[in-house]
């Protein structure tokens, strides 16, 4: 084998030794409210597991299996861990919840643990026969995979610099191979480290209940002899691609494996094909490391400091030397089972070992100028090793002491992490950087089991993906199947106008002007109406003036210049008086309609403004900086003006029932509420404007519409609203989450009107 | 009747009565290079006149008929006029023109002139019938029609300051009675200043070749009992609607009239309908005047200044009081057809009466505090009257004294008009204000008989409609076929690579950074390549970086810097070396194929740079501003540097066939060259180049390809390419208009895609 540690030195390749794919699967386990096994079945919510990317069962029902999309960094694939934790949480059913260890929790008897429902039998059948072998119960252990390879551009770069191999595929295979061999010498310190299995309930066991190793911690029961595992019959070689194949299909063939996936080597040669043999000729894609128990203390399983030593430990592993003599890997096995059985505050019997492969991992991370957070993880894992009663096991035993802490601690942390996700729904933990109707769409999207592909986080960009049909959508509302017309059709507010006013729709009269001199000539036209006066592009409401009555001319002259600030050109309607609707409307039907009431708050006759305003404010739909569905009231100038004008200061005490207003403008950003008006509108106004998106040829749109009084219905006589606007970017999180009445799920009127095969 | 003139003025109505919708039909007769008529088939260019809206053929196959669509302002109007008269100036064939004068040119025998060629056989009929009826040869006399009506505000208004009348419908009606009445009673006035046709050429007389007008100029042959008119017992009422109506609808029961439109009044009432008893049901829409003669001194047939002086006359026709008698309006028409026989030197028989009538509309000019263009029309009216050798008919007969000299002036003006119009193809006159492609798509449109509507000029945005079939299009390329994702798709440079790169393309290796830390950790993956640096959102090219080799990492720094002053994100690209050229792609095919060369000039061993810039910059197809396909050479900084350079000043003197560069950068912006490389460019890149299209869901694009050799086939293995854009507003014009190869007509086959019904 060549020697890798100094080809990246003597060509710096530093950097690029850093550089891989990642991906992580994390299993766990569905319980009721008493911490048992739910014997319910996979949430519907979660869409149909004979496709779904992200989120599958394993052996049971009610296993849960997260699985991350290949990512180039740990960043990324935290992400989506934390994402496809949050559908999940936010999936399960009220009166259950994810058991937070790897050792199950009140599992019922053998027969009434549930294989996974699922329509393919072959799938029923292979896990019937593995029930058979191993055990049901065992089957329920839950755990982390960690998949890893090095990047293409390294294996490239170590491929130019070296004699021995004459290909990309044999250097890759090599380099995996070499990882694979040495992690598993090594892999007790994994163990040590991460070991959080110290006990496991006692209806885990089938018989022997005074074995119930809670008399006995050990660092991890699943590592343990006690966990699951092959037979001891099993034995695969690492040295060549060609005999990790042939090994696997002869065990197979001997009938000692019922299929070729049966085999759990704690570090499995992954190919891109689902058949071994495809690994001799597309050769390793990855290797997948899965002794990894649960971190209880982690929502996710696992935390991202784990995930960086777990990674230094990769390289590790191809910078020293190894052995590629089957006993070498042999001894590791043994040595990680040993671990695995170790008490918990025991030194370690591998101490000097560890030891020094921490040591040169130090040297690697210095060699390579890591970032310092990957020194924090060595020191942490060195200070462990010195400390047994800093591992996970040690902390673990620490805090329980029996059969009922045991269940409480893990109902605790489930139930926590459960409520967390929950807090916010509107937010999807590692992508809460994009705005709100993406996440709800990204949220939809990975719950149903649809691929996304995040093209551009920044610019809102998702790839979609059911089997060959791909579908791409910018702001959740973007996509193929609006025309690129419409959106300069809605974009010139004089332009919609023309196209609405031709087809007999109710528009306010007005006119465009290009220059203050022709506006002003217009003053004739609008002195005795009543009329707004705007720029042509809108721009956050600014250099808008409304003259409710009559305007003079010096003042319209006035509101004409300072909209002239905003754009080239602008426009003079006729100001229409009644209360502002959004409709929102996506394929020819109104799915939501919405009104916006300035920022307020209701007296109690006992709490102040503030005081009320603080209440109100507690709300976790309420946030700022549009981080959330709706703002928090602020406790500025306009607001005390606003107040002021209504003869209240913050500390007044309104009776109760009585409306003190904060502001005047209905906007959700200055702290309005949110009603939903769907089911009250008059359905006339909802024909009309799911009709008026037919001349803008637009599937999805949010249309607002004035209307002074929705209760009474349209005629032709009596149109009875005027339309102000076609929106081409409509908000859908403000629907989904209402002050008053009922949210309207839009983004996943999104996914079905781009997936209509889904649902 | 109600008094308009007290209506006006206590209601403040000054600025409303000069509004109202405006419409110019103008008849013009093609003719040979001989001056003879055009016996050719009506221009195949110029569509179908079963639907054509605007330009349309009367009487004769060979008289062309250009109709304005109806607007708010003459302004408006004139730009369509001119939009027009550059479509059919373009599309007559080259060895024929347009006749400037209203009497025709040479005519042939009666029975060789042509009758319109069109399918419709009663229409054929019906001509054949007025042939017969009125003689073919005075089918042929051309003029203009000018129709005009009242806003209906201005008559909202009116309705709502009077008593007298019931209806909105009563009082437009009554208004446009009292114009039309008015009119017919005043018209003297308007031949005596406008009239343009002294004399005619003596193949218009049948048999009495004596009485060739030329003997005896008048002021116009066409108004004068020589003209084509109705016979003089076709007298209609014009007291009131019904009145008129049954007045024609007798005469033609009666056999006076074949059809209903054969009724030649100088003023005729329209309505909605063709059939004339709708007039009854939906009232006058607008009056349309017909007695003006071609003025053969404004390429139109009419001036501005004509046309706002018939605008003030038509406010004076309501204004001043009338009479509803038969015999007013009988003395009118005598008083005109007198005017018309009148010497042009001759003081008018009128005088006191003209005078009177102008300094009224001075008066009123001054009441409606009109712009100071309309005082102007007053003064020279008033001027003309005081001195006839100022009107037309005058200035006419001052320059013509023989046949020989009528013929060579009609051929002068008509050939003059026709240069003008076909000097700069890519203008379109009206329209110049618009983006040179948006020019070219109105022009084809114009030309094929699509009716357009100009929904905001400033904005490119235009309405095509085709019976029941409606299009809009923004930019001459943003259509309803196009996805609105697809836009977005190319508007990011980073999605648009990762989706051509996912369906195999060959894209160059890059990397997108948000922020200057993270770019320049990332020197090592760039550090012995040739890269560009550039912002992700192109800004005219601006922040880009170039390192041909291998970048310095204080270089590669300092470019990152650069690239981050334009935008919050950047790219790092692979840099493909190699000619760029650009793949028009419409619909799935590549249309055109474009190489842009820095600017140049070619040797001739004689001429100095300097002079070779001037004679290249003579090219009427180089402009300055974006006003041209190509701009001018600028003799600037960066062109004498680039000289220099080159060993050269604006005064070398370039051997014969060498090749000067002015410019290193190949912008048409900087006087760059255009190649048409359609033809030329090998058939795998235009393959792929269309295939491209395809993932980004796009039917309109232009895609920008490096190829070293383009005849040289891309294969799998060598691609011999590399995409490194697609763009969503491609340019057309640059491919219409090219420095060498041939010019490819796209929007004619964006109008294809859009109608291809039509085609």
């Amino acid at each position: 084998m060549m020697n890798i540690k100094d080809i990246i030195k003597v060509n710096k390749l530093e950097k690029s030794v850093l550089e891989g794919t990642f991906g992580i699967e994390k299993e766990g386990i569905r319980v009721d409210d008493n911490q048992k096994l739910a014997l319910t079945d996979h949430p519907e919510l979660l869409g149909d597991r004979s496709y779904h990317p992200y989120i599958q069962t394993d052996f049971s029902e009610a296993q849960l299996e997260l699985v991350t999309p290949p990512e180039h960094s740990l960043k990324e694939t935290f992400k989506w861990l934390n994402a496809l934790n949050d559908v999940m949480q936010r999936s399960v059913e009220s009166d259950e919840y994810i058991w937070p260890f790897s050792m199950p929790a009140c599992l019922p008897e053998t027969e009434q643990i549930p294989i996974v429902r699922v329509r393919d039998q072959k799938e029923v059948a292979y896990r019937e026969k593995l029930a058979e072998k191993y055990g049901k119960k065992k089957q329920l252990i839950s755990g982390i995979h960690y998949n890893f390879s090095f990047s293409e551009q390294f294996v490239k770069k170590v491929f130019d610099h070296q004699t021995e191999y004459d290909s990309i595929k044999e250097v890759k295979n090599e380099l995996h191979l070499k990882l694979a061999r040495n992690f598993l010498r090594y892999q007790w310190i994994l163990t040590y480290l991460y070991g959080a299995a110290p006990f496991a309930h006692h209806s885990f066991f089938e018989q022997d209940k005074e074995e119930t190793p809670l008399t006995k911690p050990v660092r991890s029961v699943r590592n343990s002899s006690m966990g699951y595992h092959n037979s001891t019959d099993v034995i695969v070689r690492y040295d060549e691609v060609a005999h990790y194949v042939t090994d696997i299909e002869q065990l197979v063939a001997e009938g000692i494996l019922s299929e070729e996936r049966e085999f759990y080597g704690a570090a499995r040669l992954r190919g891109n094909a689902k058949k071994i043999d495809q690994l001799n000729h597309t050769g390793i894609e990855y290797v997948e490391f899965r002794l990894f128990d649960l971190n209880p203390y982690s929502k996710l399983g696992i935390t991202n400091e784990q995930a960086r030593f777990i990674h230094l430990f990769s390289i590790l592993m191809i910078w020293i030397e190894d052995s590629k003599a089957k006993e070498a890997i042999k001894e590791g096995t043994e040595k990680n089972e040993q671990t695995a059985s170790e008490d918990p505050f025991a030194k370690s019997a591998y101490y000097q070992e560890g030891m020094e492969l921490l040591q040169e991992m130090q040297a690697i991370a210095s060699e390579l100028k890591v970032e310092s957070e990957y020194f924090e993880v060595i020191d942490q894992a060195i200070a462990a090793l010195e400390d047994p009663s800093q591992t996970l096991a040690a902390r673990l035993t620490q805090q329980i002491d029996s059969v009922d802490q045991y269940l409480k601690v893990g109902r605790k942390l489930g139930t926590q992490y459960k409520q967390e996700a929950k807090e916010k729904p509107y937010l999807l933990n590692g992508f809460e950087g994009m705005e709100m109707s993406s996440q709800l769409l990204l949220f939809d999207a990975l719950q149903k089991g649809i691929t996304v592909e995040v093209l551009d986080e920044n610019d809102q960009f998702l790839k979609l993906q059911y089997k060959s049909h791909e579908e791409y959508v910018k702001n959740a509302n973007m996509t193929a199947k609006d025309t690129y017309i419409s959106h300069w059709i809605m974009e010139n507010k004089t332009v919609t106008k023309k196209i609405l006013k031709s087809k007999g729709f109710n528009v306010p009269d007005g006119e465009e002007f290009q220059s203050l001199e022709e506006a002003t000539a217009a003053y004739y036209k609008f002195k005795n109406r009543s009329v707004v006066v705007k720029p042509k592009s809108t721009n956050y409401g600014l250099g808008i003036s409304i003259f409710k009555n009559s305007p003079q001319e010096e003042d319209f002259k006035e509101a004409l210049e300072i909209a002239f600030k905003e754009d080239t050109a602008i426009l003079v309607e006729e100001f229409a008086t009644g209360t502002e609707y959004r409709f929102f409307i996506l394929d020819g039907k109104v799915k939501a309609v919405l009104h916006r009431v300035p920022a307020n708050v209701k007296g109690d006759g006992r709490q102040t403004v503030r005081e009320l305003i603080e209440q109100k404010n507690m709300d976790p739909l309420r946030g700022t900086n549009h981080r959330a569905p709706l703002e928090k009231i602020k406790f500025g100038n306009v607001e005390a003006l606003t107040l002021k004008e209504q003869g209240y200061t913050f500390d007044s005490v309104p009776e109760s029932g009585e409306i003190v207003y904060l502001r005047e403008n209905s906007n959700i950003s200055t702290g309005g509420d949110s009603i939903d008006y769907t089911d009250k509108m008059h359905s006339s106004y909802k024909e009309l404007a799911s009709r008026m998106a037919v001349p803008l040829g637009v599937k999805v749109t949010g249309i607002d519409l004035i209307i002074p009084d929705y209760t009474k219905p349209s005629t032709p006589e009596d149109p009875g609203y005027t339309v102000i606007e076609a929106n081409f970017n409509p908000a859908m999180h403000m629907h989904a989450f209402v002050t008053e009445g009922k949210g309207r799920r839009l983004t996943r009127d999104i996914l079905e009107m781009l997936f209509p095969e889904l649902y």
